[in-house]
């Protein structure tokens, strides 16, 4: 991939976690990816729709890519939840609570309006969910189970993010983080 | 209350839940609220910032009431969190998905740019959490778990209604609800 499309790309997933996607301009996007202003239509040539969907597809690779080695550093998958919460804790602590969920932020500016961005968010939530659900899957869940308890780990912890970006602290996520891992053991062990 | 500066409130909520808050501009606001120009400035000398935080209050004060209303009607804590999750599934797909949480929009959209919206939003899940801790710990849970389980509760339902949105689907909030509400009745009868 071209340096500078990779700077856009990043530079665009930074903005959209901390202002959204409504609140994110173009030029600005530009600048602060160091690029020249041309590059943003060579690049994006369907403009700002085309950039948000490949940001959010972008995003969504690098965290599942992040989702599955935790799984891979952990022999029992409730550990790897519990990781994926603390890893998540420390990314909002370090940065001030600036950065959230860039799939998040997207959604919630444009699921109704914009349908071609809206099928990315959905994508990449499905994404993490499969992940998520081979992860919880490895010591013997069904994959249906696995994939239901996938998709609770992740709404629990979107709206623990969330909370905790409103109230600049890592309170939420660690109340949250304490029952969803116990949720995911005691499932896990059910016959 | 005068009844433009209602309708500029309730409208601005709506416009919020569906496209964010950056995303929602003031003349907008005004025409889909039916209301004069000059009444903007006239309620809101504040101008947009003034608007959100009215906004988020009046929104939290609204969904307080109904979770409140939600406990009181069951006798069991645990069957009240089940139907606020069934309640919010109806709002969701009557919506067709467009009908998600105000202070979840501005959020994303602000927490870390305009400090002002932040705290009234911090202070809107603030006051749910409370409402939600009250009511489960009405069979006499002591008060600091119940905040801590009113806490992951109401991220777990945050996140699912943002799943849900992306998704254009209430899979999402249906496969949360079950092991919320599990962990809920798990966590009253503990000794």
């Amino acid at each position: 991939m071209s340096d500078t499309r990779e700077r856009l790309l990043v530079t665009g997933e930074r903005l959209f976690r901390t202002q959204g996607y409504s609140g994110t301009g173009l030029k600005q996007l530009a600048q602060e990816a160091d690029a020249p202003w041309s590059s943003m239509y060579h690049f994006f040539p369907g403009g700002k729709q085309q950039l948000g969907a490949e940001v959010v597809r972008h995003a969504a690779e690098r965290y599942a890519a992040l989702i599955a080695k935790a799984f891979a550093a952990f022999s029992d998958p409730a550990d790897a939840v519990a990781a994926m919460f603390k890893a998540e804790a420390k990314l909002l602590s370090e940065s001030k609570f600036r950065n959230g969920c860039p799939i998040a932020a997207v959604t919630l500016d444009v699921a109704s309006t914009v349908e071609e961005l809206r099928e990315s968010c959905a994508e990449a939530f499905d994404l993490w969910i499969e992940t998520i659900a081979r992860g919880l899957g490895a010591t013997g869940l069904p994959s249906t189970d696995a994939c239901t308890l996938a998709s609770y780990v992740l709404s629990s912890l979107e709206g623990a993010i969330l909370l905790c970006r409103a109230e600049n602290s890592v309170v939420p996520i660690e109340r949250t983080a304490v029952f969803v891992v116990q949720t995911v053991r005691t499932t896990l062990r059910m016959p």
